[in-house]
């Protein structure tokens, strides 16, 4: 998507052959682009946030692999650091199981390449379904989207997941606006508000409190949002505060679709209870861009994840249509993945 | 209750005859007392949240009727010029018409004196009422309780309405231990954590998007909170943010109360829709503790409440007793307010 008016990937590799992402922890307040020279430094930028998005993790650590293999390391060990990295985003995981598959027949960059290229392609088509949905839900060409975190152009490779249907819905003509929630406590809502500037979409910054009063009031018609690991069942984690806005869109009747990449499908995990929810360091709470507002003394707790039953899930928007929220409609579009 | 060792109230008129308020605006950063000695700084006090809370600002505009008279003002000119300065909670509208009937007989200042005092044993009354939940949610003597926004001592004159029980608790020997919402966009949470810290109470700061999470690993067993204007029906008007902890508590089966002093209750009032939501300016989403965390040309939304429908309601919390959510068992319990 463009930044400061040129078309850029979040992850690119430079004429040197370096590796360079968009430094998201600077967003918005500055564009600045990380070197990933190291398998260390690739592995530091998915711990500590510098890139994040559960498709770009898995591009990144995918970038992550090769760079090691060039530094003379080992594929096991290379694996293990950055298995490591974060808990929760299953991308990681498919990511690594991918790379060792694929390096087999195929030079390692080439390989990182190609998943970034299936991330594009990936999320371009999920944009592609997840249009037919805003066309449905607009109303006299205008419609109210919610979405809640980050999950755009900036949590993948390229369009995004939950706002590749938006941007696709903008390029028709559709009068799309966005209700972006702040997303505390790292307030991703600006990274996604900071997006849709970039591209000239209307978009609102709501606090997190406030969605389920705006769907009361009907000024919402369609909820998407992005996706860490969804389950066999459709069970779909994601940034902490999805649940309440799905409950509060089951309460108003409003659709509420996650946008799931395959590649964020865990078919080894079929109830909520077997995802592991990271806890993240309380000074996320305790301090906003440098500022602290609670004592380092108060007790605060932060997990940065939930999991939204799929019962109160409409649907899944994957790259081959849109799935209901069950095992049997995701196993038919996936049937590969089934074991 | 205790600040810095002492024990006071709210609001309170010193040796020389001026009313003074606890400034919040200030809080938790530092403790400051403000002088009221004009209907101009009365107003000025409600209206930039010096002092916040539906009770405190019912007991803000007692004082500010007494003072304005006291300068030689007219009635009507005080009453006027004070409702107009938040429009949701109706204690305001209460407290001016109480000062109305009483100083017919009364000494505006005593009548003022009077209504905090009430306040001040209503809060308590919802205090020893609301105990008898905590001892029945506590299991081997510990409970866990999640609060919205602050309805503690800091939004009445003493005690609190949501709080009152858990001090209560506190001072009955229950381990509580109190789940704070930050509350975004202004952060009341951070207020709750101060109050409960000076009386020792164990809390922990999440962020507003925690909650249903937290509900969902069992880890809440009790939520209380305040109100700004309930309708006679036992609709819940509150902090922006409630109702999507009401509809989380619903689908955990947990008991989801509202303290309300039944000058919170709007018996002209049927239905949500009647009753006016604040909305704020945009500048509180966008700026924490003076830090700029969102561009002033990022277009933002910032209701100040919403409304949790009584169907989500557990209960309300008088200081009559426990009521249903509905029009009979309000009624019962306040037959004089009833028309």
């Amino acid at each position: 998507m463009r930044v400061e008016g040129r078309w850029r990937r979040t992850i690119e590799v430079n004429k040197a052959g370096t590796v360079v992402v968009l430094d998201q922890s600077r967003l918005p307040y500055e564009t600045s682009w990380l070197p990933l020279r190291t398998l260390h430094e690739a592995a530091a930028a998915i711990r500590e946030m510098k890139i994040r998005g559960a498709p770009l993790i898995g591009a990144t650590a995918a970038y992550g692999v090769a760079i090691a293999l060039r530094e003379g390391g080992s594929l096991d060990h290379a694996c293990e650091v950055l298995a490591h990295t974060r808990p929760t985003a299953i991308n990681l995981r498919w990511a690594l199981d991918e790379m060792r598959r694929r390096i087999a027949t195929q030079d390692p960059f080439a390989a990182a390449a190609a998943i970034a290229d299936e991330d594009v392609a990936t999320c371009e088509a999920i944009g592609t379904h997840g249009l037919e949905l805003l066309k449905r839900a607009a109303k006299s060409g205008r419609v109210n989207v919610l979405t809640h975190c980050n999950a755009g152009w900036l949590a993948t490779v390229d369009w995004g997941t939950a706002l590749a249907p938006i941007y696709k819905a903008h390029e028709a003509g559709i009068l799309v606006h966005v209700w972006v929630d702040e997303t505390r406590p790292r307030n991703q809502g600006l990274l996604t508000a900071w997006e849709l500037a970039q591209h000239g979409v209307a978009h609102t910054v709501i606090a997190d409190n406030a969605g389920g009063h705006l769907m009361q009031q009907k000024q919402v018609d369609l909820c998407i949002v992005g996706t860490d690991r969804t389950t066999k069942n459709g069970d779909v984690c994601n940034k902490i505060g999805t649940y309440l806005k799905a409950l509060a869109a089951l309460d108003n009747r409003i659709p509420f679709y996650a946008a799931v990449p395959s590649s964020s499908i865990d078919f080894t995990v079929a109830e909520p209870e077997e995802i592991p929810i990271e806890e993240r360091s309380g000074d996320e709470v305790r301090t906003i861009r440098g500022t602290s507002v609670i004592d380092p003394n108060t007790a605060v707790a932060n997990p940065a994840f939930d999991v939204t039953p799929r019962r109160l899930m409409t649907g899944l928007i994957t790259e081959r249509g849109i799935a209901d929220p069950n095992s049997s409609s995701l196993a038919a579009l996936f049937p590969e993945r089934v074991r």
